[in-house]
């Protein structure tokens, strides 16, 4: 049976960085996007508003994803009061900064893991099954997850961070190879470098973002509405043509594989590696 | 001093498949398509028809990539009578199907080398110094190298293949920690599936190409032109988000990191690693 | 303050296979073994007689460690009453088999987690601070973690097991960049193939686990013994050649990269990748 | 037929570093260790005379390995004057410090493939089907393979060194995968860090070596007698629980893949990746 409603894009973690630009991003195609956030009513608010403002169709809702049933319910009701969700995008990371192993509780771990992979999870579990159903009748969604470097590899002080984005990435390929081949799409984003978003890395930062920003010089940080570009052209790519892994990075920014700082050329007093 | 010609699109490995489908994708833009390919200049005439009759602008040239100054002299051509190239695709491979390693003479490891990697050597050699200067201008440019799942891991009977992708894929590292911060997008797309292209594939199955597309099912082999989408996408990605790596295949095949056939699920014999 | 009682070797997950090993192999270089396991009191004391009888020193408890404070009870009471822990091995996981996403209940990815990923975490948190402590005074210490395929590759039916074993990988590298530094040696060991291992995989594979063993061929499963030798030798690398990350596998087993089966080596129909 | 001569440990890249090291370790438990440098016959001579005054057995030759026969020559000489290669040790890399991609000549990056690759290429092709035929009446040979970062990541100016250890790692992987199911043992080392080499890492810093270790603090270069154990460890390893990725490192160095200098834990001003 068809769905005449329009489809939508539902973005777990919906500030104004990636999560409100891919919303916009998707609204200005036909979506309808659904923005859910932890807080910031008002911030939620204005996103909303933001897109109307374009044309586009959106929504919202305050939801804490580490509660038990919120991300179900949120999936729930969107199904049925909304439309299909044709697109979702988790989010949400936990990413709190560095701390030494002593001094990250038990209960930060856990809440890393609740929000960094948990969470997914759940999200997975109570959508991909209807989405791989709707697939049959050439109906093809996509899972789209923000992931960081801490995915890949794990630096001092990150133990809740790495731990739960290492998780979520195998967890990505785990979905990937049983859903991919009912025909959802699902891409697992590594961002290798700092996205221009005051609701996450402004709040992290406090006084010293933008600072930061013009420390990085021009073009050096991540413009969240490039980085939605690139989530819209993962969403429209073919099922002859899927990407599950990719990465993103300012110009400037060192690669995580790379040594930082480079080592000088011509002139390296160390034996490279 | 600014170049007022047309932008070039060079495209090193110019057959039917990949590399003509980016020509004509970047052409239909606004790019001046060159096309080289090693051999059946009938085929590359036909392709730069195509082009030309959707109304994009091309032209090529039959050229032995593995040949001492062949892309030099290509370069220095293209820079001095078409334009300056601001994207340049380096698309050849030299898959040969799967050898043991008695059946792998030096000199077909040595070509492997020549074409794999040291070709993409030359070309970066010879090109992203001039890209470089560019940038300083605000002119950045790209360079795309289609790569394999051989630049990944090593199959059994891989060894030529294998060793020049492995070499490719670090090559591309090195460029990109060097250019990178020069304002020069370099991209290593691992192409991790088969390619409807019947200048590599079709040559290789011969006979055998239509039923093995028609075995793998609908939408079950990688539509160039929609990987040159994906490539275009790549080109025009802002410097503040460059994707270094990507993977890309068809929904129905399996990742190289899965075990394939899949183990079956709930009913398995064997435990699973 | 030097501590003149015997080095312990504590191992977290002390079945009949790896565990039970390791915990003998230790004993035989004069350690002595803490074998702690969640049950099968029979089987925990017949390990402790086997190691006894060898001329090792051994004792060994049951405990739950999915349950809060038994990881760190069982580590404050090793080291107040039996000596310090030179060598802890978190030999844990949840393996369970393969299971769609639909039969992967909440709680059991989360008991996944809490086993393959959050039990580590608590280890490391009440002992590694004094394992870095006594490295001052010249004692350094070893972590060894028993880790599977699914920290690099997520399989399909893989959900809890792949998205724990992620984590713990990750988690293994940020210990390590905090605490190899202050002298305590961390390991993270792939074991990419089936261990002979009663406990665990003769659980798992019941009446079939004699005729899977036989249908691997000679040498075709590890034998723990030998695995347990591998762990001895990198407790006792010296500080200048620590290893961080190793994988082991029967001679017959294809790694996890490799297409399995391999492909037909000359008379390919299918194109490699 | 048996052969009852002592197994030769055939080591090509024998200096004073990892090459003599593990000629010595393999010919003080019976081994006759053939020590293969490209120069400094008096040096050559110094390890020879070493490992015979250990009470060990040992000869020699001056080889340049990128010479076309080099290898195969010495091989052949090998196995007809002296005795079975058991286990052959890989060791040449062609390291030249960072240079910038037009400080390197095509000629450099061609014999980086040359000494970095091909020759492996060489040395497998004349000897693993020997290796493997030997392997059927029981007599299991190993290829250990000296290995770099480089083989992983490619860091700024390391074009030529980072190509040829890529390739040398994928090569490795197609290695093993056809001949370790015949009963070859084939490992792959990661060497993340220097090793205190008067031939190969004292040569390039020159005067500098002495302060360079010195800056590294205790234990801070790899001693190349602890890493031939290591690669003994690796030789000894039971057909069942084969290695054939192994990473070390000096317990102060920082990983490759993690961002070094570290960030600053809990006072840090970026926001971590």
């Amino acid at each position: 049976m068809s769905d005449s409603r329009k489809p939508v894009c539902l973005v777990i973690g919906a500030g104004a960085g990636i999560g409100g630009n891919v919303a916009l991003r998707f609204a200005s195609e036909g979506y309808h996007a659904v923005l859910a956030r932890r807080s910031d009513k008002a911030g939620l608010d204005r996103l909303i508003a933001q897109i109307k403002e374009s044309g586009g169709s959106a929504s919202g809702a305050i939801v804490d994803a580490s509660e038990d049933g919120s991300i179900e319910d949120l999936v729930a009701r969107t199904e049925a009061d909304i439309g299909p969700i044709d697109t979702a995008l988790y989010n949400l990371g936990a990413q709190i900064g560095n701390r030494a192993l002593s001094d990250t509780p038990h209960r930060t771990f856990e809440l890393g893991w609740r929000l960094g992979c948990f969470g997914l999870f759940r999200l997975a579990h109570v959508l991909l099954p209807t989405m791989a159903k709707r697939a049959k009748t050439g109906r093809h969604g996509t899972l789209l997850v923000t992931s960081a470097t801490a995915a890949v590899r794990g630096n001092a002080g990150q133990h809740s961070h790495a731990a739960a984005m290492g998780g979520r990435r195998m967890l990505c390929q785990t979905l990937n190879a049983e859903f991919g081949p009912q025909g959802v799409h699902v891409a697992h984003i590594v961002v290798d470098g700092s996205v221009n978003a005051p609701d996450t890395l402004g709040k992290l930062l406090g006084d010293r973002f933008e600072a930061y920003k013009a420390s990085k010089g021009e073009e050096g940080v991540i413009d969240p509405a490039a980085l939605a570009q690139t989530y819209w052209n993962l969403a429209q790519q073919p099922r002859n043509c899927w990407t599950h892994e990719i990465d993103v990075r300012p110009w400037t920014d060192v690669p995580w594989w790379n040594d930082n700082p480079p080592p000088a050329i011509n002139t390296s007093a160390r034996k490279p590696k």
